[in-house]
């Protein structure tokens, strides 16, 4: 049942343009069904044409919502260092045209068919994985990783019917992890997209470095936390293990120009591994009598994750594994750091289940437990969103919003 | 404070011999201290001289109990793998003579100073590992890897005064694991002994690998369990499914021989990776729609611990490792495995605290919730103690009790 939405008059194909800016944060709860709903709507999307060429900001078509797809209306979105390694795409199939873009909040422009528990004008976060409520993984208590919906890289077109939902003059365009949050529209499966309390600013992203610390790590009040990689997930990493309570949270990091910046964010204490001629589990080790209680290793490298494993104390330390490692990598380790009592176990989106958990997530910073307004370093306007790839990889942006309406 | 013991008057040199059997546990709760207390007690022992070479029965003299210490009567006790591992001494340092054993039950005969929650009398299970309630890792609750008195194979003598309590004609006789079971007395820190209900019948044995089950793997009802190797750890570790309520429970062993006894403990499907061209992980994983919920590997083999994590579901596995590897082994696994939401952890002593927890488990077997009876495939008396060698030797043995008495 569709009870919100809005009666202006949009021909067939509409223009973004004529959206006024924030009109669809203006909903009430009453209304009628939008008006664009069954129509293909025209936008502005950042197209990439070619690996690593810069993106072309487009018209595109959108095609409306078909069965279990919801349409959304993007305001803000952010790149990720997931978005250039795909737009480089040195390690993957390319699949271009595409449009990238994965981090967003937007609003629901209208709904497909069976598509019960959204309305326009629900306050959404799309997400690159989903939760279908359907399948076992879904079912089970221990995890997220949806049959379904899990997270698909390679994956250009939706599910329902093998196609993709944008065009340009007919051709088509892939979609990215299901998301392709650079557009103004966007086609999204119902099961990726959580509905969350409308009162939250979208602009917020929600990083998932924070559930691998606060549902997997679990770390007590007052231990102490090691986060592998200071980048935007492993900054949440520590925000976790802040909210957590930790009394010492130790950043390991190549780049030393992190570490004030990692201060923001409960980060204590800063190891360089290049300072040191031993294994970095080793100094961590004589730092903390014997081992760091929790672990997390955010960068994806394999020896990282080594010591990551290594450095947390016997008897009860658990590391947990965020960042994704290249296809050859081997994971090494002595047996008996194993039988010594540590726990090593990998994560996936911070074990959240995307629709159940994340609006409560959206509450803990609502209530301001969480912090997210310190990870945006970076604003652009999209016209500039090539400006934003410029500063991820000069490495200078930690997080740079991108402005639908700017 | 002993308000428990006995009167009967003891020489100086108390012989075992005129003890008559059983009088032990016909202590009652009032009584005088031990008549033998503070002394010397001359009685039987097993006693290693050589490695690899037939035990000798001897007359050995037992000093009293020290500080923390407590001496004790042993009434039955079993032999274990590992008491044959050093024995044979092939990987380690010999330390000879020695007395083996470690898994019995006994009963106080005396306690030394300060040692406050035990009184002669008391019935107990003195244990490899112990619990001295005051380190780090004693009062987490995470761990039982207690900081004084953690399993040390190395150690011939008691950690109060670097000496040993046996000896023959002045003669040192190292200990075993603190424990040195095969002697008719021995004398162990308090903090490895677990007082329990005396009604308990103390020939029965509690399996180590257990815990590994109920306190680290916690299977659901209804899930799929894989164990690793037969032995008594295995099915001890399948005893602990079976209580668990798990639905299957897959033994997998080279030794198509153990099948049979297997089915006793619940284990309801085998598998011999001999009988398969492909890894034994790929042949679970078809054999489970992807794999198993738990699974526990109590082999020590490094390839059987690789299978053991790889043959669990991601989004919720979880594998345990029990088996004690060589000192060259590398576990080595793709990290995308862990990724996947599997989780990798070891255990030692089944992450039982030794005198905190063995107590309620010796509670489930009297309340017949775990079954122990069935482990014990031979019973031997103490001269005949070398039989029992033999017996695990051939491999025909699960569990061989020894009975000081015959």
């Amino acid at each position: 049942m569709n009870t919100r939405g809005y009666t202006k008059t949009i021909p067939r194909f509409v223009n973004c343009d004529s959206w006024e800016s924030g009109i669809v944060v203006q909903y009430t709860t009453k209304g009628k069904l939008s008006s664009t709903a069954g129509q293909v709507i025209r936008c502005k999307a950042a197209v990439s044409w070619e690996a690593g060429k810069p993106l072309v900001i487009e018209e595109v078509d959108v095609a409306p919502p078909q069965k279990m797809e919801v349409r959304l209306k993007i305001l803000f979105t952010s790149l990720c260092h997931t978005d250039v390694y795909f737009w480089e795409a040195k390690e993957q199939t390319p699949l271009f045209p595409r449009i990238f873009g994965h981090e967003t909040g937007g609003i629901v422009e209208s709904v497909g068919e069976g598509v019960t528990d959204l309305q326009p004008g629900d306050h959404v976060l799309p997400m690159f994985t989903g939760e279908c409520k359907e399948c076992r993984y879904c079912k089970s208590t221990e995890s997220n990783m949806c049959d379904l919906l899990r997270i698909n890289t390679d994956r250009g077109v939706m599910i329902n019917d093998g196609k993709t939902r944008f065009s340009k003059n007919g051709q088509p365009i892939y979609h990215f992890l299901g998301t392709s949050t650079f557009s103004e529209y966007t086609v999204v499966h119902v099961g990726c997209v959580a509905k969350i309390n409308p009162a939250a600013p979208l602009e917020k992203i929600l990083p998932e470095g924070l559930g691998a610390t606060l549902n997997v790590a679990r770390p007590k009040k007052g231990s102490t936390v090691a986060i592998f990689g200071l980048g935007a997930v492993g900054l949440a990493a520590a925000e976790g293990a802040r909210i957590s309570g930790a009394s010492r949270i130790i950043g390991i990091d190549l780049n030393p120009n992190r570490f004030e910046d990692a201060k923001k964010f409960g980060v204590t204490e800063f190891v360089n591994p290049k300072d040191h001629d031993r294994p970095v589990q080793q100094v961590l080790a004589e730092m903390t009598d014997g081992g760091v209680d929790r672990s997390v290793e955010c960068t994806g490298n394999v020896d990282a994750m080594i010591s990551a494993f290594e450095c947390v104390h016997d008897g009860w330390g658990v590391a947990v594994l965020v960042g994704v490692p290249n296809k050859d990598d081997a994971f090494k380790t002595h047996p008996v750091n194993l039988l010594n009592e540590r726990t090593l176990k990998g994560t996936f989106f911070g074990n959240y289940k995307p629709r159940s958990d994340i609006p409560s997530v959206v509450e803990k910073y609502m209530n301001k437990e969480l912090e997210l307004d310190k990870f945006i370093t970076h604003q652009v306007g999209f016209s500039e969103i090539n400006k934003a790839f410029d500063l991820m990889l000069r490495g200078e942006s930690l997080c740079c919003i991108i402005n639908m309406e700017a």
